[in-house]
């Protein structure tokens, strides 16, 4: 399997063979357009030799046939927001942009799912969903603008994954198109199918590197009755952790529980000027959904647990404005890091919940050491954990401390039994971390099933496998 | 690699090697012994030429690499419980029985996990988490007895699925012995992880054909505070299939909603006078568990669907006890039925839910036209459907109409876009249907992976890949 990060220009008798597939409109090989499919929200780029747009999926099929035979990367791309690198054609060759096959084939909620197209944006998703009152959970940060396809490339998460689950647990079925240009089906319309190994759960989360998803089947669920949210505000951060604990350990699963530290509560109330705490060393916007009756009752449950664990203030949103005021200040917090510096580096690293205060500490301890600032969002019901460093790229002994701050704090997060990433994925930026969670032998075996359902190492080469 | 199905006599030469390993008294091989580990709850039998019983992932992987080495077939075992010959050794050769790892290693409600050996019996989970509040959900019917191992084996469901989801949801990490021995480990105590390709829902439901497991990390949620139950008949089968749409397209996720035909309705109540009406085309088993308050209001709008469905007399269970009565009836199904004939054949396909009553009319059709009974169980919200027919297994005759019916049942439900199994697996029962579901590139794929995973096919050869 060729592991070298070689240039693979594409002759004229083999771009006249891709145009003859999507015709030269759907073909890009101008440096000036090439360059726009170069990077994502992570900070390396490279430059791929074409972009493609296919329409279907004996498209996909016949652009994978003649890259497979020519041994060209293929990289898919969706609307490249992942923060990992995972769309970058690290080697070159063919980006395959999914944006034309955005249509939506089905929905049936009486059957609960729909059928979609891989360039499909999470939020078109969601608002074709609402006059059924139904919806699709999952909601990563970027579902404005990203692709359903990317989602499932990334098993993407979100807030509210803490009650419903990540990406893969609402696919009930795909479509992909193998690297040797075969088109496989996994899964089908049904709830429960254990009928051959779930390939559909190995390809969901894949990033690219097995398969291109050419369409989806997933499950969609009833919408809530009523939507609860309230912000509160702690003094000690161990409150804060141990208050999220208490809550799930009573019964109730939140729709959401975000915590924020004290650096990116300042930083997002400077923005916004929310009447946050400014003192708090921790805050959580907590989001309870379900039936009216049951929300009043265990919000009521769960302002007791945030009392009894020393809470401060607790603002209860009473209006469908005011929450979306606090979901957009959580939402923005990425924006407002990003008036800090030229860079932002947003990671995502995951511990068991109990583990969140500790972790918290450690990354503080860790960029204080290395001259960083740092920022800290989590999805605390389930111990992930968004750490945020301002910093320049451009000035190389800052950037070179924090690679080494991030490389302790991964480092520190595999120590206290986590994981290396949530919902990001890994992508470039986390490759050579992997051995901190998993033995040598779970990487070959890794490596060996890439090999054997990719053989010539054409699908987005140079990621984690 | 190997498919013949060849007598893999275990030399004394290498019976003293596994003896090495495990000691004299957990090795059997005196073929009154072997023949207790030669079938399941599914009609055929094949005798192994060995039965060991390990205590540790060590002593997995030692055998495993002898068995490696003389290319002896390997079949694991947990309870037996299997309704598709899924532990059915069926090259014969070695069955490891999991029943001496039978620890519960840690319970850690605040981080919502628990770690079990794989002989760890389903409901022994249920009773280490009851003092804590919390549950393992995945419930199904044979839960009393059957393992934890073979649960993830065969991706076990059960009803309370249809709210809770199946095993695979609740697979926070694994630790497996590969065939050639080498110790890995998935995922993590993390409910977040999207480090790497998501194996562990890979070997979920591989039936022991990728490797074995030999540690589980299990995600574990809180109990609801109250469970409401009720039964209710309907004259006519789309009526009663209407209501349960009509249920979760109201917003209403019941725990379980579990319909009987008229065929098996009687039957049970022939065994427990429960008063069910003899006269009903359809009956349903509906339970809501949450806040107490919750499933007041759930109650009352189910009550009106079903009522706007046409239901008949609908009993609400006012106690526990009422409600174990409804259960044990449910349950006992399969054993009613075992009054009717000497054998008894359960199977289950899965169609979306609107297609419940087309395909119980078609189950009735087709058993009908081969001059056979039939009943149906259906977990009716998701569409997955447990046909059973009474018949006697020495009757050639009648076990020819038999298998016919079942050729034409489970084409039946791949014509409605339904599938061949909804949690009981494929095993030796239904290698033979695939191609009805899944087109040959799929099955190769599934095939390529089995190959890389296990060279020599010496993990429970002869199944469905």
């Amino acid at each position: 399997m060729p592991r070298t990060k070689t240039a693979h220009a594409i002759s004229d008798h083999i771009k006249n063979q891709l145009i003859c597939v999507v015709t030269k409109k759907r073909y890009l090989d101008r440096k000036e357009e090439l360059s726009c499919y170069s990077y994502d929200a992570f900070w390396e780029e490279s430059i791929p030799d074409a972009v493609i747009f296919p329409r279907t999926a004996d498209e996909v099929s016949r652009i994978l046939k003649i890259a497979s035979r020519h041994k060209i990367p293929v990289t898919g791309r969706g609307a490249g927001t992942s923060v990992c690198g995972a769309p970058i054609p690290l080697y070159h060759g063919i980006v395959l942009c999914f944006s034309k096959m955005d249509k939506i084939i089905e929905i049936n909620t009486r059957d609960r799912y729909i059928i979609v197209q891989p360039g499909v944006i999470n939020m078109d998703i969601q608002k074709a969903l609402t006059p059924f009152g139904f919806f699709y959970p999952p909601d990563p940060g970027s579902m404005a603008t990203s692709t359903i396809g990317g989602n499932i490339a990334q098993n993407a998460g979100g807030p509210r994954c803490l009650k419903y689950g990540v990406t893969m647990d609402y696919i009930l079925g795909m479509e992909v198109v193998l690297a040797t240009g075969e088109i496989v089906n996994f899964g089908s319309k049904n709830i429960k199918d254990v009928t051959g190994y779930k390939l559909s759960s190995l390809f969901c989360g894949s990033e690219g590197t097995l398969g291109l998803v050419t369409q989806a089947i997933l499950k969609v669920v009833p919408m809530p009755e009523t939507i609860k949210t309230l912000m509160v505000s702690f003094k000690d951060l161990d409150d804060t952790a141990r208050a999220v604990s208490d809550i799930i350990g009573s019964g109730i699963l939140p729709a959401a529980m975000e915590l924020m530290d004290k650096f990116t509560l300042n930083a997002i109330e400077d923005s916004f000027d929310l009447g946050l705490d400014r003192e708090a060393e921790g805050s959580l916007l907590i989001e309870i959904d379900g039936v009216k009756e049951a929300c009043e009752k265990e919000m009521g449950k769960i302002i007791k647990k945030l009392t009894e664990n020393n809470a401060g203030k607790i603002q209860e949103s009473s209006t469908e404005t005011d929450r979306q005021r606090l979901w957009t200040a959580r939402r923005s917090a990425y924006g407002v890091f990003a008036k800090l510096a030229p860079d932002i580096i947003s990671e995502d690293v995951t511990v068991p919940v109990s583990k969140v205060p500790e972790m918290i500490r450690k990354i503080k301890r860790i960029t204080k050491s290395y001259g960083l600032r740092a920022g800290v969002l989590a999805h605390a019901g389930d111990g992930n954990m968004h750490p945020m460093i301002p910093a320049n790229k451009n000035d190389k002994e800052e950037w070179t401390r924090v690679e080494k701050a991030f490389d302790e704090i991964f480092e520190a997060a595999a120590h206290l039994g986590g994981t290396l990433s949530g919902e990001h994925g890994i992508g470039l930026a986390k490759t050579r971390y992997l051995p901190l969670v998993m033995n040598q032998d779970t990487i070959n075996l890794m490596t060996r099933i890439k090999q054997v359902i990719d053989p010539d190492n054409i699908l987005n080469p140079g990621k984690f496998v």
